[in-house]
């Protein structure tokens, strides 16, 4: 029997927090890797001194040098710039897909059957980057993105409420922007649909909330932006692959004709497994919900076609 | 019933660690206050918008006023100037003093009968201080840095003989500096003295590179200090006073005549549980290891003679 | 600080059971009583055992003397005759009525603040005994049975689909007995309507093999019925009033006019935290959700009826 | 990726209860097989029923046919006669015997590259039987003996000193049976040698009560033997492997030379990881304890001899 193998590229807030919740869960050794020098190898050494403490058993490398990442069963792409106060989502776009596209190539190198979850901004069009760079499946890439955006839905609602964060169930789906689609009618509290619970008003709120979440902490902590969340999130995905589980998620996800789109990543809820993303679920949508979905894709295609100039 | 009160005072990294740690392990509700605005609420939001994604319950909220802190159960204090590459725990003196005094007052205001735990270099003067400013019995006011020292002594042997890191267990004694005493001879790897695995010579080098194990991570970061095996390290402490466990730890304790020393703190074996440090554990010393726990608490007696002038 | 203390009446599989959840979660102290001399006191002593390998500190402690039970937080009752092949939940009746008036009255006696979690069957009637015998208020009297015939009903339906346990989620409202009332329309997975993913058939299947999931596991058995889920259940509700975690769970309540319903225990959902039962949450019902649970309160009062002759 | 399949061989509560441990750990897959119709069956299902609640997944099948547990990557032995108050270890030995010369022929038809763990009693012997009916390399065959020898022994030191169970450590050697070897010398009380804190005849009786510990809890239960301890220290020991942990842990181990033995299964400190027995430690023993071990292993194989007749 042998560890699974896990690297996550970029040793930022976001990459060493994967590293932390993935260590603590005992999911595999973990490779932080990160063009600057020092950082991941520093973060990975005080990580793997908690282990003692913590009673988990992983070994936890810090390098510059993507051999050491040979055989990893799942890459996590964290890398690029970071959003600063007032700079959008996209802005990041043309030097992320550049750094994607290098990492997407050192992965397939020298792990030729990972999977591969990128959580680089803007999310939907990095995801797309790493596919078409690696030549894998499309259910061997796929992007982080709903997972937050519902924690953070589910956390406004338990909080309104004063309930258990584990009793708010809901998706959110489309791109990983200010035009995602929170989906108030499939959200329930102890399984009781939110909207017999919350007034509109107050959900419209917190809806909007949501969609600002991002910002709020960028807001809130001036330099940097969020990563307990974000790294939680990205790995309850890859323990969903690496111990087979067949978890429903909102997973950002090439679709090929599902909900009426065809070649591009969006947000959309799947059964997530040993296999990557094994299954798209195709929900019904009332109109508007429809509606918002479709503008979500455009704006996604409005970045793609950028990228592609 | 009702939920433990954890506050943490300051909002760094290895208060935002200490704050994730204890999070994860559904410790109780968590206060994360500092200085400054906005990182504390940053930090405790997003953390807070990890639970439904862990599953854990726990109110975290960040703050900048004491009045929130109220009816703590247990306090860590964390803050305090960092230490920079080439600066010693003993530069950080003066400020952090000032720091802890001022913080302690509202500690004991807030919160009369908590449990302190004291993480602020240098530790084993700012848990003196932190006594003299609080008023509290001694077992009720202590500090981590033992857990932290012996931690990354395990992690360096675990490492050399590629065993669990949960088999080896070791006592790091003396003050947090570069004069602690790393007990070689109470070393155990699955209940083997150490000695019987690993060649003098080589012992030598991981006792040496414990001593400097902080200044290690430092060097890597750059700007910056370790935080994940010291967040790890004060939450096994809080962990086992909450859950009155009766570990026994290497801890920061006001000794009162034990090992010859009186009137100071520094790290001894101590039974943590429900009452804080019930019992201080006077183990045999050989004449080597009792000089060099004499010189290490001649350097805490000289910082604290720096102290009061 | 200190410990939780648990009591658990009754050191058959079911109670047994309790304990050993409970302390694997390290939940508190445990007590495990029992009229049967040795049984509670060799099963106490061998889980103790497992403590050091799991690293779980609970002291847990086999007695037939209430004395040791003094100052409970908590006090499972799982006390009473158990189910053969072919017997049926209310053929108990008698009997269990009697052990149940003599436990709540000791209970009462040595723990008067404690929440009392009633298992014994017939559940509904149990848990009214228990709350006329103690005098207690009805939010610290309540019974496990909703948690349990959810929990088989969410396994059958992710079974069926190949997908996670943990993102199914229902209802079961209802007496604990074959008239229970599985909520098909409040049944969701991954947060979608369980009716768009399993043809109406199958699922009045499942629906069946969950109202008869407790004789399933008695046919099997021969000798003896279920322990692992009904342990599992009481530990999540027992754990949710301890760390008061303000869960939504359907737990058998004492309405007071909710639900139409007034002066017996049913299950409905609500939520339970630090205070017990702290709201009983009504959700709108069909038509034929209504009259199954009016039939459902039908076969509790018959069961009243027969204990006050 | 796919999830690690372990099958347990006979769904006593022995086996039953190591289901229990190993599927809350997440561990994988759980095929529970036996003889006896039913039964596994029963409690299979109603462990898998616990799933929605504990958030695990795990298939847990029950079976009698040997197909169902193919591929398997661990299985555990513990199918046999159980102790019966007044009946020694080995008496049990002739009928156990044939069982697993039987259960073992299964497990290599359908799991040709399984790790095997004996627990069936006596179990040094039967654990020998495994090896030779297995035809497998002596490090896939070891027994569980000296985890649960060393569990109790630990137990009883942590509640006479009142400190957490975390913190004792110690080995007991030898064949699991009266003539275990609990070495006093090797016991640590937060690594403090116990010889320094328990007076030397209080240390006898507890390493008396040790060596008599599977046979106080049978005198307890009067019917049935002890399960929680052993239970979770196979899956101590299983979870080493699955996950690669190389713990240092007693294991009933097959000797070539070590300690002066050839030929014989016998507890013995060792490093267990992904490739089951990866070495057998040696460690320093006084004449006594020299004298003991070789008493221990007199007594297997006088036990051996018998069994060739």
């Amino acid at each position: 029997m042998k560890r699974n193998k896990i690297t996550i590229v970029g040793a930022g807030n976001v990459g060493a927090t994967c590293a932390h919740w993935a260590a603590a869960k005992e999911l595999g050794d973990i490779v932080l890797i990160d063009v600057v020098e020092g950082i991941p190898q520093g973060k990975a050494l005080d990580l793997m001194e908690a282990a003692p403490v913590e009673g988990f058993d992983a070994l936890i490398t810090g390098t510059n040098n993507y051999e050491d990442t040979a055989g990893s069963d799942v890459v996590v792409i964290t890398a690029g710039i970071a959003r600063k106060p007032g700079m959008s989502r996209d802005d990041l776009l043309a030097t992320n897909c550049k750094i994607v596209k290098t990492v997407t190539g050192q992965i397939v190198k020298y792990s030729p059957d990972a999977f591969i979850i990128v959580v680089t901004n803007p999310l939907d069009v990095m995801a797309y980057v790493a596919l078409q760079a690696s030549g894998f499946p499309a259910n061997r890439v796929f992007g982080m993105s709903g997972v937050l955006d519902s924690a953070r839905f589910r956390t406004f609602i338990a909080l309104e409420l004063g309930v258990s964060f584990e009793d708010v169930t809901t998706f959110v789906m489309g791109g990983h922007g200010d035009d995602m689609v929170p989906l108030v009618r499939y959200t329930y509290v102890g399984g009781i649909p939110v909207e017999k619970l919350i007034p509109a008003d107050r959900l419209a709120a917190m809806v909007e909330r949501t969609r600002k979440g991002g910002a709020e902490i960028v807001n809130y902590l001036k330099s940097g932006s969020a990563y307990y969340a974000p790294g939680a999130s990205v790995v309850q995905m890859a323990e969903a692959v690496l111990k087979d589980k067949k978890r429903i998620l909102p997973v950002a996800a090439y679709l090929q004709g599902e909900y009426g789109q065809d070649g591009i990543y969006m947000g959309v809820p799947a059964i997530i497994g040993g296999s990557g993303v094994e299954k798209i679920i195709e929900i019904d949508l009332s109109d508007g919900e429809k509606a918002a979905l479709d503008k979500s894709a455009q704006a996604v295609r409005k970045l793609l076609a950028g990228l592609e100039q």
